[in-house]
């Protein structure tokens, strides 16, 4: 044993690392390493000992054995201030480890690009993180880098202290936990896609998150707030232009998003505030869409998050920078019409939507814990597989599954009101479904006669039926499911409104 | 070599262990194991191989390399279908091994019932994470059972098939990374409390849960749905009594809880109905602000949760057992008053609440990826802290202080009328401030007079002002900030309201 200290280097981000390692040998420092890392090391002329020279025992099985040995783990885990450790030391001739260097091979890199089964497997590191982790847990001893950009400060400590701070280590610890902890789940969730395994609430759920952006602040400027991403995972748009998205912004997105995945089967648009739809309507061109959705509530759209079903064209864009808008989705655009909303609105921004699937499982903290469910919808409304209560209404039906769409979307308690494909008043986010009723017919006034509701879930007394047949509601769509259903479903009848019962509650907190 | 079977054992948990061994035994495998696990399976009378034995090297440290030898892991990790591999295995004699049973000390217990840091540190477990990972690595020729509850099927898949089919393997691979993962962010959580280590937003964010409990259904019956916690939580509540509670019902647990929390100051109570306040008092008695609390709207406040600051008494359970109540919760309770619930309400959701801290991140997965901000309020308005339009109105502070309370706690954008303790009209949900202010006047009606009113948003337009005063609004909490300030405060000050700017905006969506 010498007092030579001794650092492990064996890193897949190599990163700074030759200019690292020069360092710590200037500081007397010796270099023990392997494979690419010994190879990239010894290329700058750095002295290094090979791993297998330390331990007397070579790299087998074509490298997947190569620092799993008890010279390297003792090395790295004996406990200086324990005297049967030392002893152990002493015997076996183990050298010190007083510093690992070590990061992991981008798993999730190569699962995002398609791996398959094989590669994924060769590409989880068992050895690099055996390194890490006990690095990691004799802290008190160890130096534990798994981050190039922390090298500058250990340098920095080492000159200053003639050591590396316990506050240091600890936080250094920290992190190479956070980092194996994030590298296990990016693995789970790797093999999963690729071996196609159906995501099920298992016993343990872990979130590997990577942060995608930091906001400026979360919903409120006094929080801090960053939006994150799983391993998996990319983001689902590509932001063309204008500021930086808010933390709001990205939940009202979530909104114009799912709303356009339900717009598919027409031209169809709509606004989003505070994470419920203002308007939302179909039309024979976009911009007609636009229109129509746009003067359901000109007041809240001011502002708004606005998501469009079909790539933007010049006319609809024109119309567009007629209003302040704050967020626009589109799922591709014409590049003039795309080129003159940057130049026409500089701070507006334009998110070109790529589609593809929400994650299986919508969470939410909350004060108990983690709420977990899965994100999905019940199936569409059929008009031949549900209940019709009075005369069954084929001409309305258009009218009644975007009042369902615009429904399912909306904050609960929520009630749509639709007219030629265009909602006309939507009511959402109240305690008591009559309000909601209230709410969307004062705000359809006239359009309301003939025109079509839908709402998110049963209506527990007749009261809210008789306000829609008094503001001239003629069909109704709703789940059903009240205690009550007979008495209303009565009521309906009696008041000669149709009613189609879906079967399915769709609340939305 | 030989081709008998070799299974290497060494659980933290050992249940079924020894009927696991010796029926493995009676298939004609071969025990490899150590320490603890090794000792009972000895005393059961069960052959067993010592690790130290296989590998030639004793434990060292104390324990802390046991199985970190290049023999255990070669003999995991050889690929059975590579030359080379095979090689290596035949050169140095490595015994296969084609079963690892391992599972892993709780850490999170261990944390959780307030170990030292050392005590944290001896156990973080460095070889058993190895062995666990290198056998999940390997999955396409080792079983890897970290599960008591798989043992039954391994052998019934052994007895039918002679061996467990690849689907098995691989679902067995996949549980012990998440086995890993959650463990080491375990670790993360658990060292970080003990460190007294302020959380930060990390660029890798690994949030570990495990199944509390499963829930009925998510928001919607067609939505599978649990609830989960973070490894150093608690339920900060203990159910009393009641059907089990559902998706929704712990929705609005959390603004319950949030509201009780913010009720502190007196004996105060609130009703929640889809997430948001639609009542909320103070009393001099209990009994009065659930009274208070009940009137704001007796129609949403049906099937409503109700939360309490002060522990339940006799009177209050009477006037609770008035109306139909999903969930209450309740700081404590005199015996008397929640025997009394329990019998007249069995269905009654009781919950204790246990107080505590809300968890420093708050997390809403969205379709763009997962949102986390700083779960926080602002600084309590201070009336002698913020700026007054207007002249000062200390004889209303008091309502003034529940009007934010009660605005901080609703869904944005927000209005509460606040007369004498208790609101007496909400505004929550809408997509314009106005919109807010209009439902909450009219809901409030003749109480607005003299009243006072609180907004979580600044107010775009003086329209929500004039709407306020014309229902005889006397004082307005808000936070400023817009554009149009300036025209705001001047048409407040015109129409005689006294008007305090708090600074601080309390969106809540």
């Amino acid at each position: 044993m010498t007092a030579t200290k001794r650092a492990l280097i064996s890193v897949f981000d190599k990163q700074g690392v030759e200019d690292f390692a020069k360092k710590l040998i200037e500081r007397g420092w010796e270099i023990v390493s392997s494979s690419g890392t010994a190879k990239k090391l010894q290329e700058a002329g750095i002295n290094v000992i090979e791993v297998s020279d330390l331990t007397g025992f070579p790299h087998i099985l074509g490298g997947r054995v190569k620092t799993l040995h008890p010279f390297i783990s003792g090395g790295i885990l004996a406990r200086r201030h324990v005297d049967g450790d030392l002893r152990d030391i002493e015997t076996f001739k183990i050298p010190l480890i007083d510093m690992v260097v070590c990061n992991l091979y981008p798993f999730q890199e190569v699962a995002q690009r398609g791996a398959n089964i094989d590669e994924l497997l060769e590409n989880i590191d068992i050895g690099g993180v055996t390194l890490i982790r006990a690095g990691a847990k004799n802290y008190p001893h160890v130096i534990i880098l798994t981050d190039p950009l922390d090298y500058e400060q250990i340098l920095e400590e080492l000159d200053a202290e003639g050591n590396v701070t316990l506050l240091t280590r600890q936080s250094l610890a920290l992190k190479a936990f956070a980092h194996t902890a994030a590298y296990d789940g990016a693995i789970v969730e790797g093999l999963s896609s690729e071996l196609g395994v159906e995501p099920e609430m298992k016993k343990e759920l872990t979130i590997p998150l990577k942060k995608e952006q930091d906001l400026r602040y979360g919903e409120n400027p006094h929080q801090e707030a960053a939006l994150y991403l799983p391993p998996m995972k990319k983001l689902p748009w590509v932001q063309l232009g204008g500021k930086p998205l808010s933390y709001n912004n990205i939940l009202d997105l979530d909104c114009a998003m799912r709303g356009a995945a339900l717009l598919q089967d027409g031209p169809g648009a709509l606004v989003i505030k505070h994470t419920t739809p203002c308007g939302m309507a179909y039309g024979s061109t976009l911009k007609e869409a636009y229109e129509k959705a746009f003067r359901c509530d000109p007041l809240s759209a001011f502002g708004g998050v606005v998501g469009f079903s079909r790539p933007l064209d010049m006319e609809t864009a024109l119309a567009v920078s007629q209003h302040f808008t704050e967020v626009l989705l589109v799922p591709d655009g014409e590049d003039e019409a795309l080129e003159f909303l940057k130049k026409d609105k500089p701070s507006l921004r334009i998110l070109k939507w790529k589609g593809g699937k929400v994650l299986p499982w919508q969470i939410t903290s909350t004060w108990s814990g983690f709420l977990v469910q899965q994100d999905i919808l019940p199936p569409l409304p059929n008009p031949d597989k549900g209940t019709w209560i009075g005369p069954r209404r084929d001409d309305l039906w258009k009218d009644m599954l975007l009042a369902w769409k615009v429904a399912c979307l909306s904050k609960s308690n929520a009630v749509a009101i639709i007219k030629d494909g265009e909602a006309v008043g939507i009511g959402m986010g109240f305690c008591s479904r009559v309000f909601a009723v209230d709410f969307a017919t004062n705000q359809a006034k006239e359009k309301a006669k003939g025109a079509v509701m839908g709402s998110d879930a049963f209506f527990p007394f007749p009261d809210g039926v008789e306000a829609a047949a008094k503001a001239g509601i003629k069909a109704i769509i709703q789940p059903g499911g009240s205690v009550r259903d007979d008495e209303v479903f009565k009521r309906a009848e009696e008041l000669g409104l149709s009613m189609f019962i879906s079967g399915w509650r769709t609340f939305r907190h």
